[in-house]
């Protein structure tokens, strides 16, 4: 009776289980989690660990984060020229990735990184130098700019 | 010859000129800056001041930026529901608007706020909750969760 019972169950051995196991692990990846949209993009929020400052936003596709991940340094996708780049590539202005961080639909990533130089095409250190005023219609130059001119290129960080 | 070169002009009276000046500031409002994208809408990256953490990101539209600027209080737009919404108008989880920044391109909000309770609607502070593994494959629930539950709706954080 024992013996007909164990023959309508496959017991794996360790080995294959353990297989089965990690398969799983690997099926959970947090890039398995995330949603990039219909043109599989994913929005990428930059902030700097150390000062907390937000720099930037740019677009990531798998690939872009694959070689983040892979380089430790931030690649985006450019939906204005469709194709892959590094931050810093022609400036300099590398992101050294500290931390990355994905929010509860899976649908933004929030990086941390150190910026070297500064993060903004513009000569800023963050791309965010200009805050709204009080009345809600004017805005203000909030911060230096730290390198004169810039790409020019419109595109936003290069 | 003086007379005909002055009916060859016009000089407007002085409330004239004021007015047309006026409306040139009122042309150069940021929101004039902004470039929403083809379904009329903008990320917003929100921020708590008194912290540095980043809590979440939604989309505006103008009409939700301008409730936002009007009440102090962030407005979006949900592209799941298709409709307005207030942050915390079921949850009472407001955001308490401090200040709106803008980037270089036009095309990203940062908004400083000052959160009421937790920001995502899974009940953690931040929507950012899991951080990646140095493995770069695996992740890990980096801070507790302040409310059990949430809304389940899985649309982000009401």
């Amino acid at each position: 009776m024992q013996s007909r019972r164990r023959k309508n169950f496959f017991v794996p051995p360790k080995s294959a289980f353990w297989y089965v196991s990690t398969q799983h692990k690997l099926t959970m990846s947090f890039l398995d989690l995330l949603k990039f949209d219909s043109n599989g993009l994913i929005p990428a929020i930059i902030q700097e660990q150390s000062t907390g400052r937000v720099l930037m936003m740019a677009w990531m596709n798998r690939t872009s984060l694959e070689k983040t991940i892979a380089t430790g340094k931030t690649h985006f996708w450019s939906r204005s020229r469709q194709k892959l780049w590094m931050k810093g590539e022609t400036s300099g202005h590398v992101q050294h990735v500290k931390q990355i961080a994905f929010d509860c639909d899976g649908d933004t990533l929030l990086i941390q990184v150190e910026q070297v130089g500064p993060a903004c095409h513009e000569g800023y250190k963050s791309c965010f130098f200009r805050t709204v005023d009080p009345d809600g219609v004017n805005f203000t130059v909030t911060e230096p700019q730290l390198v004169r001119g810039g790409s020019g290129s419109g595109t936003g960080t290069l």
